[in-house]
């Protein structure tokens, strides 16, 4: 059946008709009566246009979708990432397996051989540690998965890392990104990670032979720097080329692989061991949070739900994540890889064309610095963006200071309130510039303090909640064929610049205005 | 009259019945003939959903609209920052007085005298570099305009940074943040900017007080580090605490701020002085463009019109800037400040509700990046996004490897062309899955080389573009009254901490899950 057909949607539709008044409704009874709370997480959503007969038509949506049985047969390796009746990857989708080696593991032998395989990884990784101990930089080379998530944690753990480390990331195609890391960096003591599962994508390899040819000719032999993050037996697990090989497996998706070697050879670079296994624990304990049927405890598929409210039912085209942490300054871009990549699709898994909107688009940046910039619109523009903020009650560092009676966090605590409540309640004025309307749905995600442990979690939150929609969407959340074509068009591109080939008039035409001479 | 009373506003609404359709109309005619250009820039429109006739009748809204004459009229000085007949801030735009000293400058007295000023702050710059030379590290602290522009032109111009000179940007109140600047900088060696043109900035007194915290402890004395860049007799302009202060005015926004001292201090540590003076000078040129009546010769005003054309008219609620320029990473953040905060508004200037959209959301990443994030979407979702994409002929360091024929920075620019044709023209396919319906709007601005002067022009560029949309909708783009109802809650939170007050009882929700033993 469809979303659409689906008896809860048009009770969903019915509801969406009176939405609830915040301004009017809004009480401190609501705000500590709707929340969710899983693994020292809450999910406080008081402030989203949601009543009681919403929450029950959403949960009905989920029963009706069998979103739980999805996410329970993804769990087990079961061939979620396929179109029926076209070619498609058609394969499992795995990533839980990654981290799958606490308590209560996945029983079926498919995800049991896949927590095996990944487990061994963790191992080598393990016993590998000593060879890593020389290096004072590490770069990691990779683009899209192999980077966002992995710089996302990086930059979320900087409290945690072991002194004298750095890590730099090396994506983009562009000549100069190379140019500036390697004017940063002592090669001697430099160790290169280099990420691609095929290991044949051009801005990986082209990074790659870049910072190759800057080790042989400052004499090194990139052999004993170089560190393979592969598929088995891609043209990169080869070790006459690499220090090691760390394996990735085609049901691991790249923007759900951060928690397997695509992130953790770095992380243990820079945090040691001790703390992967903690990110890892929090993923993998998120991943049982996000099987159980209690809404309350079940906090990506609450959040996955009041999406959808919003998406679908209240029609707002984006979502904005704005966590005030500065130190989850680039969480917001990891995201809006795996929601979009994910969920911007506009066929069902059947490959029918869906008559409904499907993933928002999703941005954001850290508070309090968005209040100070784009908060504007959020408050009196035209569009309506519904917003998930994140805090943490404690600091990471400890270190604080107390101005007027308050310390920092204590104020970076207060604005996300502040305007979580602001933007909910709005606010009455004769003049018509001081009005606000309010009515402007968000929820807030608090949890205790950002830890290696909670940033595990945190991640696995996203990946289930962008699984969920994508589930009750009915749509496939883990390909990516609108990539395809681009990269078509830039080989045929290339191909004018080496004169293989003219047959591109539409590319000619653009290579014009950048001919040398002519700017 | 209002915006949708405007002749030419019914004539687009009749036009947008039945937009160009790209994939039957793309040819390199149309390529190479749809274009603007100045300075050494090159918009090229081709790619977005416009006929002759659309391009009439924007031309044609323009000229209903006033829209030059109210640029002529910012420039000169004249009160366009109000709403008439109700409390406003009531005074004039003149960030282009900040860089007026070149050729003809502006010749009203208003903005003759503060383009007077703002050189005189110039040439004190010039005569303080010396006191500057010892330091190694800089730490701007400053949030929302004080800091987005100025990173994001410090990064962009990486490439021409002095040896041994670094800057960090403390913005966020969050205490991790100053926790983590202060680890890496050698305080004996450190110069601190303090921006606020008020001097009463929470953030920014607030990480001030930290920082100083940090000087004192470790026996300096912060008197010979720390520098104000404020408005004059503001708290902050008071000797006994800084080495120097810098002026800067009620007439120049925030966001339009990064031309005056909020930006330069910094880049002259940075860069030197005479770089500034090429930053300074593309702005202002760019400022003289933006009043030519020629369209295909004034950029600022053409990306407008396209824009309103893309929200308007084809209701798209979003933008997206991508700059295939790796050094252009945090650019899209400060043009999301300029673009929503200015423009992110529900009144006109007569303090009526508009009944029409504004300002759009305004995103964005540096490709190639994006094309293994986002892009998906972009090609196949359910939301368009109309796009800018950026590039430059030319790297900034000269530096490249050629892999398989071809050099990074061809690469590079032969997917930004390959992306902007993609997503023009799509592709038919019997698998729905490798479908692409087209007709996704974009358009691509072309440099030679990301330099100071570009980079300038740039910035000027985005800045008229976004005056010239709200001069065409009517509205105010220069003040931000919506940001205060947040802080005014966030106080009340402050006083429930400090116990102060009590009355703030959806504040008081808020506070108990993170109360002490909760979590």
């Amino acid at each position: 059946m469809r979303f659409t057909q689906y008896q809860a949607f048009s009770r969903l539709e019915q509801l969406a008709k009176t939405p609830v008044d915040l301004p009017a409704e809004l009480t401190p009874e609501r705000l500590t009566s709707m929340k969710g709370e899983a693994l020292g997480l809450k999910l406080l959503y008081g402030t989203e246009r949601v009543s009681s007969e919403v929450m029950e038509a959403l949960q009905a949506l989920s029963q009706e979708s069998r979103a739980l049985d999805c996410m329970k047969a993804m769990q087990a390796g079961e061939h979620l990432n396929r179109i029926e009746g076209f070619e498609s990857e058609n394969r499992p989708v795995l990533h839980t397996a990654m981290r799958d080696f606490f308590e209560q593991p996945n029983e079926t032998p498919v995800a049991r051989e896949a927590a095996k395989l990944a487990y061994a990884e963790v191992e080598k990784l393990k016993q590998f540690q000593p060879k890593m101990a020389s290096f004072t930089d590490l770069i990691q080379i990779g683009i899209g998965g192999s980077s966002l998530g992995p710089e996302a944690i990086y930059l979320g753990l900087e409290a945690f890392h072991l002194p004298g480390k750095r890590v730099h990331f090396l994506s983009n195609v562009d000549p100069d990104e190379g140019a500036k890391i390697l004017r940063k960096v002592d090669l001697s003591k430099t160790v290169v990670v280099v990420v691609s599962k095929s290991g044949t994508t051009l801005e990986t390899l082209t990074n790659e032979a870049y910072v190759r040819e800057h080790f042989l000719k400052v004499g090194l032999d990139p052999k004993h720097h170089f560190i393979a993050v592969t598929g088995k037996e891609s043209p990169m697990d080869n070790p006459a080329q690499y220090l090691a090989a760390f394996y990735m497996w085609d049901y691991v998706g790249g923007r759900y692989s951060a928690t397997s070697m695509v992130g953790l050879v770095m992380l243990s670079f820079v945090l040691g061991m001790n703390p992967v296994l903690d990110f890892l624990k929090g993923a993998s304990h998120m991943d049982k949070v996000a099987l159980e049927n209690d809404l309350s405890r079940n906090l990506p598929l609450l959040s996955a739900l009041l999406g959808i409210w919003n998406r679908n039912f209240l029609h707002h085209p984006t979502v904005a994540v704005i966590p005030y942490s500065q130190a989850l300054s680039r969480f917001p871009a990891h995201l809006q890889q795996l929601d979009m990549e994910s969920n911007g699709k506009s066929i069902d898994r059947q490959g029918a064309r869906v008559n409904f909107e499907t993933g928002p688009i999703l941005w954001g940046e850290p508070g309090t610095n968005g209040q100070h910039s784009f908060f504007q619109l959020l408050h009196q523009g035209t569009t309506v963006v519904p917003i998930e903020f994140i805090g943490f009650a404690k600091t990471q560092y400890g270190e604080d200071i107390s101005i007027q009676g308050t310390t920092s966090q204590q104020k970076l605590l207060s604005n996300l309130f502040a305007q979580s409540i602001a933007l909910a309640q709005g606010q009455k004025n004769e003049n018509p510039n001081k009005f606000f309307s309010g009515n402007r749905p968000n929820r807030v995600l608090l949890g205790s303090r950002l830890d290696p442990y909670t940033i595990g979690a945190l991640l696995a939150y996203y990946e289930h909640k962008v699984a969920f929609q994508g589930f009750i969407w009915g749509i496939n959340s883990f390909d990516q064929e609108g990539v395809q074509l681009g990269k078509k068009l830039a080989t045929k591109m290339l191909d004018l610049y080496t004169g293989k080939s003219q047959d591109f008039p539409l590319g000619a035409a653009y290579l014009k205005p950048i001919a040398p001479g002519r700017c």
